[in-house]
């Protein structure tokens, strides 16, 4: 009755962070399944890390935890939390790192401006349920000040895949923080977003979800490209192209090219869908 | 019952692309035994993928599934296939990724000049078999036009490791499309080969397998340097030496340094083989 | 009744070296569970391999098999091991790769200057057993000259797991080649130590161990900067900090920071420790 029990971090895979806690999960559920989310988030984006466990936990069955471990905070007061909701589990510190997995459930308010991070109320009829990890019997028996990843979380995902309880691991609490995250907002009838993420083929992955966008979009307008309709595929279409890409996002793209470098954009550009209804 | 799944792709380790793909394999076969060959190919470059799996997968045991997944026509109308050989089950879009594997069984006429795509017969009574994969049961409910890798490669591959039978996944096809690959010819006595990879080490594997090679190798020329005969170990002979190589190929190296930095040399570089009978 | 199987090596993760030896491990026992500890060791970097072996190994449950290879004498007349101490097995070729791990048990004769590989006896009555691999029957029926990994150490990691034992695999032999490590030295009353390994973050960990210090540390110098005191996480306490890392070492951070970067600092660093009693 074990788990699959994923890893996400920004410990790169040069030293032996990681494996350290694949070590410890193991000593505990020798038959835990362990599948490497990616460790190759920049050192402390907690947002770029909040991103990519969006993308792809719902691809995992039903009780999987997802231990997200970009850490910028360790040793500090900040709390370490495990969030359920779904049938997923996941363990992380409060810092923001399940902002867009939670954003679906929680509403975060968002002042003027830059990203910012809020405490956000969990409601006790919540699809969420959110633990504070305090019963140190479920940790190493010595904790380092700088690696709870594999002095906290990587126990408590063991002990959890071999069946312990939340109620068991921590107690519930009634908030956790999360970043306000960057919108698309209506302006002189166009849907105004921006790119929060670039992947590795240079494609620029914008906050407009295909699904929020009711009508056909016609034309895209990024650093002064204009690109009219949607392509089918990375190789029909401009030079610089717009398609849906694989989760259900806006996707600009370069055809057999990487559209980060040829366009010189980063995160946070801006990008101008008209919608015909 | 369950089978090894092996995962090739241009993907990277920095997104979530990849670990997209084991959480729909998992969940549909959790006792599937995932091994990734490399998400670091070149993006795009079929060429490479088609030499490393064709260097790797024959290590594996009977009955593993390989995905191939270099696939910039994603989305277009290429075939998704599932190529059976000698009890290796290969799962590729039909771009020539399995050019290098399949080029023991099956014959590409090579024209004059440059590496190039051809459409490629499959005999009825070949050692290969290939099939379309057509059935949308076997794919997830939604298939993006952008990931074939985690929309129908993924769950095909599950339940193909699960038991299902491959004229169940999809129709018997009697064509593929395979790279014709560069073979070494004679001349003036000599074999004239060309490097076809290079690895993390900078060493030079050539297209001159030792099987091919009737007699002993006495003088090995590239970039102009004569290596006389072939090194036992990296460390022994000349500062570039001549050796063979982990596959059967014949490898110029660097005594404890890069050979492609030290040459100055990239894929495509001419290697001149002296063999005394 | 199968193991925990780890490799570490400098095989990066380009190539399909390292899939290669997974697959032979699997061929010879299909459940074996297989970790990487790290394949981005620097090329033929075996102290690096050394280190970040000896930081990770003790994580894992017992009986686990570390495979430890950086193995840039491959085909020479260099011994294949099999080190065998507190319930761990090592595999590894006898160029100093278990330096680390072994240095609690067996002494090393350092002489002055610079690092270097000594053969240092193992008595009869060591924690330390170690093994030359000699039972060709364990190893793949054709052993290639340049890759053991796949050929010997994946095929006797493999059998070892299903239970061969380690006198059947080879003969025991009274010697290992061992690095002399840099130790700190007491100097006018300072420790003065140095910088050993950088981690992704740009930690500067360093060969004092806080289990080694018999007092508080006061104050840390390195590169000229003067740190008072150790800090209780990385974002606490001066732009460059001091800080009992996570495998029990003094640890020199850059708040936010990469501190190799911004003190410009490599391995073999010197840091000077005042420690009040």
């Amino acid at each position: 009755m074990s788990s699959v029990i994923t890893l996400l971090t920004d410990f790169g895979d040069e030293d032996g962070y990681v494996a350290s806690m694949k070590g410890v999960v193991l000593s505990i559920d020798p038959s835990a399944t362990l599948v490497d989310i990616t460790h190759q988030i920049r050192p402390q984006d907690i947002m770029e890390a909040a991103f990519v466990i969006d993308s792809t936990y719902s691809y995992f069955p039903k009780n999987t935890i997802h231990m997200v471990v970009v850490d910028p905070g360790v040793g500090s007061s900040r709390n370490a939390l495990l969030a359920c909701v779904l049938d997923h589990y996941f363990l992380a510190p409060d810092n923001g790192a399940l902002s867009y997995v939670l954003s679906r459930w929680l509403e975060v308010e968002r002042p003027e401006g830059r990203v910012s991070l809020h405490r956000v109320e969990v409601p006790e009829d919540s699809s969420v349920v959110v633990y504070r990890l305090a019963n140190e019997t479920y940790f190493l028996s010595k904790v380092s000040q700088t690696f709870h990843g594999r002095d906290i979380f990587a126990p408590v995902a063991a002990h959890l895949s071999k069946g312990a309880l939340p109620d068991e691991l921590g107690e519930r609490i009634s908030y956790i923080h999360l970043f306000s995250l960057p919108k698309p907002r209506e302006e002189d009838g166009c849907l105004v977003g921006e790119v929060i993420y670039i992947d590795r083929f240079g494609n620029l992955i914008t906050n407009v979800s295909l699904e929020n966008v009711s009508g056909k979009i016609t034309i895209v307008t990024i650093a002064g490209r204009v690109i009219a309709g949607l392509s089918a595929s990375y190789i029909e279409g401009q030079a610089i192209l717009a398609i849906v890409g694989s989760s259900g996002r806006l996707e600009i793209a370069a055809k057999n090219g990487n559209a980060a470098s040829v366009l010189q954009l980063d995160i946070g550009a801006t990008v101008e869908v008209k919608v015909s209804h």
